[in-house]
């Protein structure tokens, strides 16, 4: 692994280039533009648009709509309505209708593919674009409403950071544009959608742009008790989770004059719930599982015929939560056979455990000793779920090495909470770093 | 069908007063009017406006809004929403803001009570005037839409026939109004609302209106397989009923990293409905319980905090729903206190088992065979749930004597389905018969 | 009560041969013979031994043992154990081990054949000869106690008054003995073992002896209130009812270290009794379902591997009884799936609806009046289950008419409790009609 | 903490004493006699004799029955029949009637104390007696088989090695009478009863024989794969455990006839089963919840009037664990509303985290290291449950330093399994290690 130094020429040419005040603010401009356009996962067409009208500048190949992604592994899409709600928005805002065909019903997100003049390794870095439905906040206290760029699409807001992934994703894709001549090799600069609920990393693995891939990348701003100014690799703690879609379907019937003419889905439901529940831990392994909805019936009088459940189950590791999803399955399967119904699982969402790769936790300290003039990177475990798992894993099957990356911010709330907000300074620290890796590893 | 017998000088008179084709024309207009305009229980502000209009113009006092219900025992009221949605309908079909106030909120229905100059018994008679949220058929062959007087309130019909009860209602006051001089005594007609899930009986009863009740009458259009024409009363088969609101209540947290935190309503609920399921029959009594409606949860992974249930009981009679209701609220308190959570059990309605008193039963019989020149009334089962039972056993307790009647209709499509419609002739035989009970009892 | 009819001939001289005092004693000894040695069903050793060698000395063919029954069909055989400590208890009492050998594992009871010279109807009578594993009271008052004819079977006793049953029987037998030349067609009178539980007339069908009946005959001293003296007719309330026997088999493992290995039938069991309860009744027929016996586990720290549940299902009529068993079954097979466990369901016992054929109860009612001298048979509702019923059911489908009687007689205790008697007069009674009968349909 | 030196004279002399080739055939000797007669908790009659007429023979103490237990905190006693069971057995043995009228009900177990006569610190070391309910090996690989030390007690065995831990508490005893000139301050010796359930300690507690301690020593043969010859002290990883006894009472009653009279404690011990089974983990601790037994019923057509359930709990410390515990019960008082049913919850035996207090752990480092001459003693996690761990956070509220030891030892099966037997050789690692450390801390 190449050690990079202050002394070295190239690099310092480079950080000249990126490191000044213009970068800054862009940065906090750009982030505050797409924090007042959040969008749910499927339906990130404004920011999807914006995306790649900046890309469109630059001297690299944009993938977008049917380009990049292919028809299966699309968990969780959004139903015809929420498509069709947000395409008003989204048309209200400026975006084309015919961009909008592009990438409606699950073809959000878009690549930038840098393909260097000089052969060398295939680098992919991945950030993710979409919003949560969580109200913003529009308390005092809260910034994004005191200095003026607060959500404008009622209902959602970018309370998990995502605002700035993209920013910095942009931006870096903006430094590797003005580099280019320095650089060898491949670089592809993934704005996954729909990562919330782990629904759009399989996808992004079916589109064919993280294959042949070397190395991959990934990160989060201000997860994991790290401060302000911190960065962390993530060795260890990334749950694997499996989201499952229920449906139980049955008869209905008139309760009082013939209920034995019924097939009750709420009971074969409940009895879901309860069985499903009490999946014992596997080994000393810590797992769990929840469903988290449970939505059933269509009158007071009424043998329910139908029962939608949203469930999740965790798991220490994949070999953890793969035995929580088939004990789940069993236990659906069986709870329909007992009230003679008929079952429906669907995956919707997916990640699996993982850990950042020793040889570039090794790297990443160097970099960062050199960055911060001796700064020492933390090593964290990530004790929650993302779905830039499923890619790094799929990627080191075929001999890529992977790491992610945690940026320290102070938070005004948790994540996914209405108050959220990240400091913009992170934005500044996280493209720096991850320009490094990229000079780093495919300078010429 | 109208073979009245001559010989009895006063009813003779008072028939032709009454039986004319301007009375059928009038039933027919005045059913479709209402028709048109379906609205839910206690959101009846179109519907009472004109009842209260129509009655104005008569002999007779006119109680509505807070001079009608009091406070208290309005179960199964809307929510603030239906009430808001409800109101600008009316006023868009020119019903003043003022009245709407005055009823709004669960303050809907009327009574018309008639005074006359001689003492006599109380009589009361009870017609009900709510719709269903059943979307009416627009089938080709359905009668309403053929004749142009389709419900004009998107998602609501009279799909139970309470716009002929209505009718009949105000034509049968029409009727007194006309003759008060050959009446002694008092008569009240109560336009109930909310009948649909039993749950406007109660207010009624609150109300006093039916305090001091010699006789209390009811009936319903073509319910228990009795055919146009025809004409039954029932001496059984009223299944007792209660329906409750089920919330649970427990507290959220996140399911994979502090589920010990929550408190899990769903799983309560989920407990409760199965315990509920399985209460055993009342020694040979027929009981059943459904809880048709199961909302429950935020987020697929968050604890849910909370779960909405509809639950209703049934029971051959009084006693047994009794024990049904008694025993739910047992199992929803233990399935609470099973997962630490509060539960809050509302009664959204209510109906008991009841038999017409076996004089009246006679009296209608002698009344029928008159009317009809020899024809029997037959003796019915009802097979279902009518809050009239309420009143009726109320009334009954101090010494009222009480009766309920079918009338015979062919009916295009069973009752709450979208093509549910009757033939408009039973309107002409409900109201005479209903009149001859009136002036049976209280002709001077 | 005696008051015999004189005109009739040939019935005359049968009466007189019947009715006297030495009939009176041998009832009242033999009954309290068979009730000092109670014996359970499929183990009446003693029971059978007796009965056989009464009537090897008739004029009757003697079938029992390997030539009575067939291997299949036997429903709820005791376990080896049982049988071990049945046969050395009948040894002890003096059966031969070589008529033991014949009769064990579920060869019990007897069938006494009467072929008459003439060509005739076959009639079949059916007697039920176990007693009940029942304590029998010591108290002062009860008279099996008193009188010294108490069970000497420690811990089983003829709580039912099979002992009666056998007794009339036998009598009977005795009775066609001696008049076989008055009579035509043949006669075959059943000695069923095993009716508790409803476990024994699927066999007796299967035995044949049933094939090809015209009539079939079955009796039970003093139920449904039927005071002393007093004779009823069975027209209804036979409840159909299936015994099933349900073992759940999973796979036990460390409850704290590996519970992920286990397979937890108790958990399968327990959604099994609740989702089972919880079956809704068929229409308006009642029906009900009761697990009342629940056993799993081997240690408190270890995931069970299995479950053994007695469960039984009752309906209104079979149609309702068979739709409880497929639902419990359905219930039974999802809960093992659930927790990927296997489930064996075996029957237990069955008994299904049932009337007596309506010219036998007219038939019935001149018989009674003749022998009363005018007295009236009561029709009454059984209001519980019997495996007669399979049998007649059986017979009724090729062409057989058969009835049901229940012969009145005080009651010291309910049946089935410890101190349970009756009132030995209604042998006297119940030999009468029965020979009555007999004679009624098959004298020359 | 005084570090010993071989080179201290009255140390060697200490060793010269008890470290001999006699020693060694005692340990064996007295181990096998003891093999021989295995007794579960409670019912150590032999045992307990035997032990108290050894340290009779000693300059000691001896506290036994009523003068060594108080009434209260005895969990998980045995049934009278087992009493009475073992009893017979024990006085077949040679044990005096009137010794067994001392211990029995609860009263087994000893303490031996040694009061030197210069003050010092208070020792306690803690030895468990009982055995377990396995049926002994008969295989010819089996050593006790082989070498004729097999359990005469049918259905127990010392499956767990406490035949050892007897042994060694005896010598250990012995060791310190001969030597009792050298030492100062006070020896408790315990030897207590029902370990296996956590059941015994509590009592001990309650004794007051830990009152006043300023150390506690317990240990264990061949746990937490330590091979022989090696010496582990726990520093971690007992899991803390609550074993309960649920006792849900209803009410029987007719399941066909009257089934709403009767309060069904199986569907309530159901209900309970799934529930507690669906406990979340506390945060990120390991728990688990297991109910191992359930018995329920009388009959198949009777309405279940109790349920006896056998539940454990285990938390990764004893937050978690009183975590589990509550919510264990909380669910069993919520099914028991659910049904109208009653429940009783005993506890039947209890242990809690702990780990070995960091002084001692480095004090047996130095033991060790001098009586191996440098062997290293290793730090292990326990991975399952012992109720030393009640003792010994008990004695540390007042002050005292505890520690635990495990010993190692090839085993020829797992502990608890039939086959299980350990290596003589660590009864003689195992008392001298444990007298040393009563010489280190004691030594005049």
């Amino acid at each position: 692994m190449k050690k990079i130094k202050k002394s070295e020429k190239v690099l310092v040419s480079v950080i000249y280039k990126f490191v000044d005040e213009n970068l800054k603010k862009e940065l906090v401009s750009l982030r505050r533009f797409f924090h007042k356009k959040p969008e749910e996962g499927w339906c990130e067409f404004f920011t999807t648009y914006n995306i790649v009208q900046y890309l469109k500048k630059l001297k690299c190949d944009v993938y977008y709509g049917h380009n990049f992604l292919k028809p299966g592994e699309r968990y969780g899409l959004c139903s015809n309505n929420d498509f069709e709600l947000s395409a008003e928005r989204a048309k209200n805002q400026g975006v084309p209708e015919s961009f909008i065909n592009e990438v409606t019903k699950g073809f959000t997100g878009a690549v930038a593919v840098f393909k260097f003049k000089n052969p060398g390794p295939v680098c992919v870095f991945r950030f993710d674009i979409d919003a949560l439905k969580v109200e913003e906040s529009n308390n005092k206290d809260h910034k994004p409403y005191n200095c003026g760029f607060m959500s404008e699409n009622t209902g959602f807001s970018h309370a998990c950071g995502h605002d700035g992934h993209i920013t910095v994703g942009l931006l870096l894709c903006s430094i590797l544009s003005k580099n280019s001549e320095d650089l060898k090799g491949e670089i592809r600069v993934i704005f996954q959608m729909a990562e919330e609920g782990c629904r759009g990393a399989s996808a992004v693995i079916k589109s064919g742009f993280v294959d042949g891939a070397d190395y991959v990348f990934g990160g989060h701003i201000g997860i994991s008790t790290v401060k302000t100014g911190e960065l962390a690799v993530i060795t260890d703690g990334f749950l694997a989770t499996t989201k499952l879609d229920i449906v139980f379907k049955g008869k209905s019937a008139h309760a009082a004059n013939s209920p034995h003419l019924g097939k009750n889905a709420m009971l074969a439901a409940a009895q879901f719930v309860l069985a499903s529940s009490a999946i014992p831990r596997f080994g000393d392994k810590i797992t769990s599982v929840n469903t988290g909805i449970f939505n059933s019936g269509t009158g007071r009088n009424i043998i329910p015929d139908s029962a939608y459940l949203k469930t999740e189950t965790r798991g220490y590791d994949s070999e953890a939560d793969n035995y929580m999803q088939k004990e789940v399955i069993q236990r659906a399967k069986g709870a329909a056979e007992m009230y003679g119904c008929d079952v429906e699982i669907n995956t919707a969402g997916k990640a699996c455990s993982f850990a950042s790769n020793s040889e570039l936790v090794k790297m990443a300290k160097e970099i960062y000793a050199d960055m911060t003039e001796g700064g020492t990177i933390l090593e964290k475990s990530f004790t929650a779920s993302e779905d830039f798992t499923n890619i790094a894993v799929y990627a080191e099957k075929t001999g890529a090495k992977c790491a992610y990356f945690t940026f320290g911010s102070y938070l005004a709330g948790p994540h996914h909470s209405s108050d959220f907000d990240f400091d913009e300074e992170v934005l500044f620290n996280e493209t720096e770093f991850m320009a490094r890796i990229a000079f780093d590893i495919l300078k010429n």
